[in-house]
């Protein structure tokens, strides 16, 4: 197939692709704002080899991502309300994309007050779709 | 082409390009550490894509890398001592790779002091070799 030929298939797919991870952003949020932690969690890959990068670094599946914002996260007023922001998504292959943003979580004084920070997220698409496998947030 | 046969086809070149990238940061560590930072920005994508999330982001090509670092780092002394450890690299597609890390910086009290953290790479095999065109560092 010619190269243009190529590009001229594949460039629909990529935007397909996008959309796809923004309206998957768009839930995560909204799951953490109506306090789902265990469906923010359902987005990471249920496998031993997903990778989060916080203070430190947390592998293993959903159970331990769920388990590691249960621990920082303890209760609604510290989950705050949370907005991401400047989303970017680079697709790198047919099942894999880069994405990178800003996120903000709005709290009370007592709940820790206001944070905010940049995450990448590297996204691999499965059969249940696409998901996280490597989070880096700082 | 069967599966196994994709899988054993596929096998040896992975690890190949595992260490294409061990090579790279081995070189990118002793580039840091004679004080060569341009070599050091080499290892980015030169292109206004690339981007780097410290603690803002910075986008573009190596010449922007390059002035980022060389503000952040003026002279050798702040420069220290460059180590990576804990390094993990896993291929996303043939031409897409992850890796992540623990770097350490040791220095002088007055140059800063010791530092340290984590870092991410999205790598992208161009014409080139390999070239880095995300950077997460914290």
């Amino acid at each position: 197939m010619p190269r243009w030929l190529f590009l001229f298939c594949w460039t629909p797919l990529l935007f397909a692709q996008t959309d796809e991870i923004r309206t998957l952003l768009k839930n995560s949020e909204a799951a953490w704002n109506r306090g789902d932690l265990a469906a923010f969690a359902s987005d990471y890959a249920d496998s031993p080899e997903t990778t989060f990068i916080g203070r430190e670094i947390t592998r293993g599946g959903t159970q331990a991502i769920l388990e590691r914002y249960r621990r920082n996260y303890p209760n609604r007023e510290a989950m705050g309300r949370l907005a991401f922001s400047e989303i970017e998504i680079r697709t790198l292959a047919p099942d894999v994309a880069l994405a990178t943003g800003k996120y903000e979580l709005k709290r009370t004084v007592a709940a820790g007050g206001d944070t905010s920070g940049r995450f990448t997220l590297v996204l691999r698409k499965s059969a249940a779709g696409w998901k996280i496998i490597h989070d880096h947030s700082s």
